[in-house]
C-alpha cells in the first residue's frame, strides 16, 4: 500500500483553500524525515506559484497549460477550484491524470458534479469527491495557512466504485491534515445539509450587513454584531455560484426560517411573555444538544 | 477629588455581569498597593456571596434585607438586575444611597428606567445610566471572569444634572476596568442602536437554532453555524424582558432585517447572478467600513 508521506500530491488551484491544502501537506504529511513526496501546484497567477515555490510549499510549480504535465506525475490530485470550474477540469484534463491516481475536489455544491460524472470517471483513477469544511474570510493564497483545518469537519461523497483502500489512504490523509471528524455522506444529503450551515448562514449574515443604518453602529455592538457578520466579509462571485448552483436546497431553508423568525416576532407583537421564554428556552436546550467545534 | 483605588464599591446583583464587574475592579482597580478600597456584595444567593468572599473579591456580603446597609457605606453603586428589578431596586432604595455617591446600572434597555427618573433621581446623588456592551452565553457568578471587558464598549447616558467630574470619574473607571471605546448617547438613540447590534442579533439567533431539522446537523458545518448561534445559547428570562421592554424598536429592525433577507431570496429565486454578485460586494465593502473590535 502507498506511503502517504511518499506520494506526488498535484494542487490544482493555488488560492486560499489550494494554498492551505499545500501547505499543510508539506508541514505535516511531508515534515517527517526520510520523507520522498512532493507538492506541485498549478494556478493561473504566477506571483503566487513563485511565493509557494520561494516558500518550499511547492517543488514545482506550473500554468495551466502544462497542467496535463503536472497530472501526469501525482498520485494524488486536489482540485481546488470554484465549483463549475472544477466540472471543467475534471471532463477537460480526463486523459491526462496518471494511472492508479486518486483525484478529489473541494466544491461546497455537489449536484452539477454528480450530473456530469459520465464524463470525469476513468476506469483505473479513482475520483472521490469531498468537501473540507474549512475557510477564511481571507482570499488568495497570501492568506493561507496550513492550520486552518485544525480540529474541523470534512464532508467524503465516496462512490461506489472506489477502491476501500483509496478512501481508507483519503481519510487518513485527511486527518494527518489536523481534520477531526469525516462525515460521509452521498450528495443530495450534503447539498441539503451544507445549504442550512453553510450557505443560509452567510445569506443571514448578508442580509443583517445590509440592513444596518450605517457603519458606525459598532460602536454601539457588544461583540454579538461581529460574530454573525464575520463570514459578510464575503467571495461575491464564488458565493454567487453556490447560492445559484444550490438553489433550491438554498430556498428551501431560507424559507424554513423565514417562518422560525416570524413566529419569534408574532410572540414580541403580541408581548406573549410566556411563549417567548417557552421558545428561548427550547432553543438554548436544542443548541446546548448540538455538537460543535 | 475622589481616587478610584480608594472608594467603597456596592455591587447590587453578584451575578455574571455583578461578579465580572467585582472581580475586574478588585484586580485592576484596588489592585496597586496602597488602595484603600473596597467592594461591597449583594445578592439572594447566599452560595454566590460566600463565594466571592472566599476568592478575596468582596470585603463583606449583603443579603437583600440588609441592602440598606451596604447602600449607606458605598461612594460608588454598580446596580446589576434585570431591567424591572433595577427600576424597582432604584426607587425602593431611593433614601439608603450615601450622600454624594455615584450611582450607575447596566440595564439592556433604557425607556422604562427614564420614564421613572423623577422617582429615582435625588439630588445629592449621581445616577449616571450606563451599559457595558459585554457578556457571556454563561451565567452565574460562578461563570463570572474580570477579564470579559477587555476593548470591548461601553454605551453611557449621562443626564443634564449630572457633575462633571463624576462622569469624569466614571469614565476613568470604565477604562481601567478594560473597556477601549466609551460611546455617549441619549436613551432613545441607545434603545434604538441596541436593539439592532444586541436585540436583532439575538432574535436571529434563536431562530436560525429554531429553524434547525436535528441537533447532528453540525456535523457538517465548517464554523458559520456556530459563530452564528453562539449567542442562542440564550438566557431565556432576560431575553424574554429585554425584547419586550424594547419591542417598538427591536420590531422595526426585524421588519428591515425580513426586507434585506427577502430582497436577497428574491435575487436568487431569480437567479440574477450580476444582481446577486453586486449585492455581496456592498454587503462586502459595508461590512468592511464597519469598526469592530
Amino acid at each position: 500500500m502507498k506511503k502517504l508521506c511518499d506520494m506526488t500530491y498535484g494542487i490544482v488551484g493555488m488560492g486560499l483553500m489550494g494554498g492551505s491544502l499545500a501547505k499543510a501537506i508539506r508541514e505535516r504529511v511531508l515534515g517527517s524525515a526520510g520523507a520522498k513526496g512532493r507538492v506541485l501546484g498549478c494556478d493561473v497567477n504566477k506571483a503566487s506559484l513563485e511565493l509557494a515555490q520561494r516558500q518550499h510549499i511547492i517543488d514545482a510549480a506550473f500554468l495551466p497549460d502544462s497542467a496535463d504535465a503536472m497530472l501526469s506525475e501525482c498520485d494524488f490530485v486536489y482540485v481546488c477550484l470554484y465549483p463549475k470550474a472544477t466540472v471543467d477540469f475534471l471532463m477537460q484534463h480526463k486523459a491526462a491524470f496518471k494511472s492508479g491516481a486518486i483525484v478529489t475536489d473541494i466544491s461546497g455544491v455537489k449536484a452539477e458534479l454528480f450530473n456530469h460524472l459520465d464524463d470525469i470517471l476513468r476506469p483505473d483513477v479513482d475520483f472521490i469527491p469531498g468537501h473540507p469544511m474549512a475557510g477564511s474570510e481571507r482570499e488568495g493564497y497570501a492568506a493561507s495557512s496550513g492550520l486552518i483545518f485544525k480540529d474541523h469537519n470534512y464532508i467524503l461523497m465516496p462512490l461506489a466504485q472506489n477502491k476501500t483502500q483509496n478512501v481508507e489512504l483519503f481519510k487518513q490523509l485527511i486527518a494527518e491534515l489536523g481534520f477531526t471528524r469525516i462525515v460521509t455522506a452521498d450528495a443530495r444529503v450534503h447539498d441539503h445539509k451544507i445549504a442550512f450551515t453553510s450557505q443560509l448562514c452567510h445569506v443571514i449574515a448578508s442580509a443583517l450587513v445590509q440592513s444596518a443604518e450605517d457603519t458606525q453602529v459598532t460602536a454601539f455592538g457588544g461583540g454579538s454584531f461581529e460574530d454573525l457578520t464575520r463570514i459578510a466579509l464575503i467571495n461575491a462571485p464564488l458565493w454567487t455560484e453556490l447560492f445559484l448552483a444550490n438553489k433550491t436546497e438554498l430556498l428551501s431553508h431560507i424559507q424554513t426560517f423565514e417562518k422560525s423568525l416570524s413566529d419569534l416576532r408574532t410572540l414580541i407583537e403580541k408581548e406573549d411573555a410566556s411563549g417567548l421564554t417557552a421558545y428561548l428556552e427550547q432553543v438554548r436546550s436544542k443548541r446546548t444538544q448540538m455538537s460543535v467545534r
